[in-house]
């Protein structure tokens, strides 16, 4: 076997023509097999096999800088740059991160998760080179969707004011995590249709230079293309028309299905673990879907990511234009959602809790500002959810609870999520945002409201004394138990259910200094900015004790849910025995 | 006068092509009138003078509906929308804002201050019309250098798709706030000398529909133009060639200058008051211009606002390729800044604090998550440097204080604030930003470190006993006079000036627990998610009382500063009063 023996790029430079087409069949058998049993990003990484290969016979990383956007099409540069055993060894799966990682390699430059970043950071490298003195090329890579992303189309845009070499690999798959979306694509299609040759082009109206490579998945075309632009003194352009998920039938067949992938059987494709049971995401779909047939003005948006959300391809034919899929755009999603809410319809932007980020100022100025009635639901905002370092979903509630005039839900169970989404759909005094719950859906054992109009109404779940544990959202759970193992204690604590992150309920508050002493707070997320520290300032001029738990500042990557949990004390127990020392004092 | 009996847009309609004319004199004069005295935006809106007369003419406002970017162009709609008074009688200048506010008239449909949004705004009204049903024509007017911005490309992108009526109006002036940057403006260059034939059009090559009017000062092509293109059933782009200022000499000849002015006087262009002494930042440009002179690895990056940082157009001339201006790119200006670290640069980012919102995640995924170190340097971040609800600079601390690995400094007078920020760019360790005081710049009492690398270490000013002050950069002084009332009523407090505001010096505020029984915290900024919540929460399980000074939270409006930080507390007497009493319970 080839790949065994590929130590670093220069071992794939030695191959003759016919061993790197060789050494291009094993990547994708290895690939595949591994995929299967780890599970992991499929077709980007089987469309780019021979792109990589090209990039590292031609140029010399790390020296030459390769930059791969969202760098979850980096597992074949990683195969070739000293991490091989990471892909055909079952035992060594786990060394490697699934997106580029500079502690691995020094042919990493970046930690790369979220999409449209490339241009930006590669164009860094390439400014930072001139200034401190350099020859090398710099490559960055984007595609597989991430064009449509506003800090992408920013940095093309100012590519072309660099004037020294930059070179931009445009991987056209055709696809985004689902179908793409915007109008930039049909200039692409256009450009494949004609081989490169439209007059119409957005590249070179972005002022760049531009080359287009017709067999992406041809080492040799490839090879030829960069070799032509390989220390070119000004930024250029190679468009290169790829097949997402080429070399397994059944990726190139459903591209969408096979984006991403849980571990798999190779031969049927079917996935070795089915999840069973409802949850959170399938739910809201089939609710907005049936919402939506009852009202032509509910619509629901997402920017590039349907699937996280239940919105399944047929779910989307079925909701028609009452889904808007923007592209790679959470700006664009949710600005739009605040001019349709202004126009008087109901839309419902689904965003994961990690992509929300790059939406802070839009939230803010679109949305908040103009105080228009729009739903966005917060998706997989949770400690446990993501455990990749560039995909946390930590930050959500300090990011959105200081931001004026938006309303923010965290639901306790299924019920109360729904009766939260039905709500806000009707309520036109503010935004309104939703902590979608994750995991199994939990059915409600307590009456749920249907109106939440009365803002900042905590639920007082169990009323005790002495303390107060106020559970928020996914750790209502934790506080349920908290307060248990307090009463095997001889305490019988309060137990409150905040429900709305965005606000104090002052009168409960107060009304707690009167025969408590202890308020313990929980929260599935960062501490710094949080929930809890609201309480603690809340009670910061009393002589009520807080406790605030969630999680602390930190950056953490590919970590076990429960051991971070319990570095946390974020465990039933461990909360319980700090209670019962607070007492003491 | 004509323009005096303009009461709505059924007035201009009414008028003769030669009133319109004489109406665009008027206007114009007017304008000038109200800014000579009052102050404001001044080119921009001098620009657009005919543009707007003719979409009033052509389209029916309020049913259609005209969304203006930044809409710190929108002065002459106002004007044609029954706010003539607030134009030609000083008495009134103040009663409209200096923004689109859809609470003065049905004619405006968002609060819009931050560029590059109008595009995704009236997409939502589009999108809303179309759901809701309806048959108005909605039209988003952008330029003025916010094409640049990612939210902007984003909706060019996603407008395409819609496939219903949407014009959006590209008024290319040519210039940005200073002079543009971008590949797309050499576009708009060669479609402007081709009057809109030139084969490549990023417009098209977005999938839109394009109309270019070389007179876009000339009421009777703009109506004609945007009579072609009302009821149109599908996107169009009309692009107008517009001249910055026209009508004042001075500001048609220098550009920059005249964007935004002070009070002036109409025949000199001298301002009626200059500011004397020195400013921060001023100080930042020049001291940042001396340290590229002998460091050809330090460079200054803007995201389309060099002169907010002193950056005039002779010290970006001097400073040559270590000065980057992305133009109104701000996700791009980190992420960039970002890899340019990583390649061994210094880079400086400079970022109103207001617009550093725009960049979250990329400060968070691109610049810290890679610890790579960078300097951002957060301007104007107070609750007194701007009083306009969409450009309020309160939300920084919140904003970058909960970001694993940045390093987020407070100085409190010009050698601290010098001496951090040459520290920054020796500093490899992280990524530091630094609150650039507001103000004229403040000489330093007492002696300044030159190195903050053992972090978070606060610095104790004064040791008193029993109650502690937190004060933090801009709000020292404030803090120094808190004590000196404490001391005057027999309270010797300790003063602390923090320095970090991205850690807790954890051993001294331990320290202060035992002869201490008070802490308060004073930050120029919005209280929720802030710094002063980070020590309440410290101190909430022990008996120590905290007093946390900031804004409450809320979207606050061209606001009286004094009265604003009067109703927060935020006044000495008031401080000292609440200290004195919490030290009685």
């Amino acid at each position: 076997m080839l790949l065994e023996k590929i130590q670093s790029p220069d071992d794939v430079k030695r191959l003759s023509r016919d061993e790197l087409k060789t050494l291009a069949a094993e990547v994708r058998t290895h690939l595949i097999a591994k995929l299967s049993a780890h599970g992991g990003h499929c077709g980007p990484n089987l469309g780019m096999v021979e792109a990589t290969i090209a990039l590292h016979v031609v140029f010399r990383s790390p020296e030459d800088k390769i930059v791969f956007d969202v760098s979850h099409q980096s597992y074949v540069h990683k195969m070739l740059t000293g991490r091989v055993s990471a892909f055909t060894e079952a035992a060594h799966y786990d060394d490697v991160s699934g997106y580029t990682e500079p502690s691995e390699s020094e042919h990493d430059h970046f930690i790369i998760g979220h999409t449209s970043t490339s241009v930006s950071l590669a164009g860094g490298l390439a400014k930072g080179r001139d200034l401190v003195g350099g020859k090398e090329n710099v490559i960055a890579v984007i595609g597989d969707g991430s064009l449509s992303g506003g800090e992408a189309l920013e940095g093309l845009d100012w590519a072309a004011e660099l004037g020294t070499n930059f070179i931009i690999v445009v991987n056209d798959n055709q696809m985004s995590i689902a179908e793409n979306h915007g109008g930039l694509y049909a200039n692409l299609a256009e450009l494949r249709r004609t081989k490169g040759q439209a007059t119409n082009n957005l590249f070179r109206a972005m002022g760049l230079d531009y080359l287009y490579v017709d067999e992406g998945n041809d080492v040799d075309a490839l090879i030829e293309a960069f070799e032509q632009v390989k220390d070119a003194d000004h930024p250029v352009v190679v468009h290169i028309r790829t097949l997402k998920g080429m070399g397994y039938a059944l990726a190139e067949a459903d591209q969408e299905r096979w984006h991403w992938t849980m571990p798999f059987d190779i031969a049927t494709g079917e996935l070795q673990y089915t999840p069973s049971g409802e949850d959170y995401n399938t739910l809201t779909a089939v609710h907005l879907l049936q919402r939506m047939k009852h009202d032509a003005n509910v619509c629901a948006i997402t920017a590039g990511t349907p699937g996280i959300w239940g919105w399944t391809p047929e779910r989307r034919l079925e909701a028609a234009g009452q889904f808007v899929d923007v592209g790679i755009a959470e700006e664009h999603a949710v600005a739009l959602a605040s001019g349709m809410a202004k126009r008087g319809a109901q839309p419902v932007v689904g965003v994961c809790s990690s992509f929300l980020q790059r939406a802070y100022d839009q939230v803010s100025q679109d949305l908040c500002i103009n105080n228009n009635p729009a739903t966005l639901l917060v998706l997989w905002g949770s400690l446990t959810s993501m455990t990749d370092v560039t995909h946390l979903c930590h930050f959500d509630i300090p990011l959105l609870s200081g931001i004026p005039n938006l309303v923010y839900l965290a639901p306790t169970n299924r019920e109360e999520y729904l009766a939260m989404l039905d709500w806000s759909l009707s309520y036109r005094e503010h935004p309104v945002a939703i902590r979608v719950p994750v995991g199994p859906t939990q059915p409600a054992s307590r009456d749920v409201p249907q109106d939440f109009s009365s803002l900042n109404q905590y639920e007082v779940v169990l009323r005790g004394e002495q303390v107060a544990v106020l559970a928020l959202g996914n750790f209502f759970g934790l506080g349920e138990s908290v307060c248990r193992l307090l009463r095997a204690q001889g305490v019988e604590a309060t137990l409150i259910n905040p429900r709305y992150i965005t606000g104090l309920d002052e009168a409960l508050l107060h009304s707690l200094t009167a025969d408590h002493r202890v308020v313990v707070t929980l929260e599935d997320g960062a501490l710094e900015g949080g929930f809890g520290e609201k309480i603690a300032r809340f009670y910061g001029p009393t002589a009520m004790r807080t406790l605030c738990y969630g999680a602390r500042k930190a950056f953490v990557d590919r970590y076990d849910p429960q051991a971070f949990l319990a570095e946390n004390r974020l465990v039933d127990t461990l909360i319980a025995s700090d209670v019962i020392e607070a007492l003491r004092c």
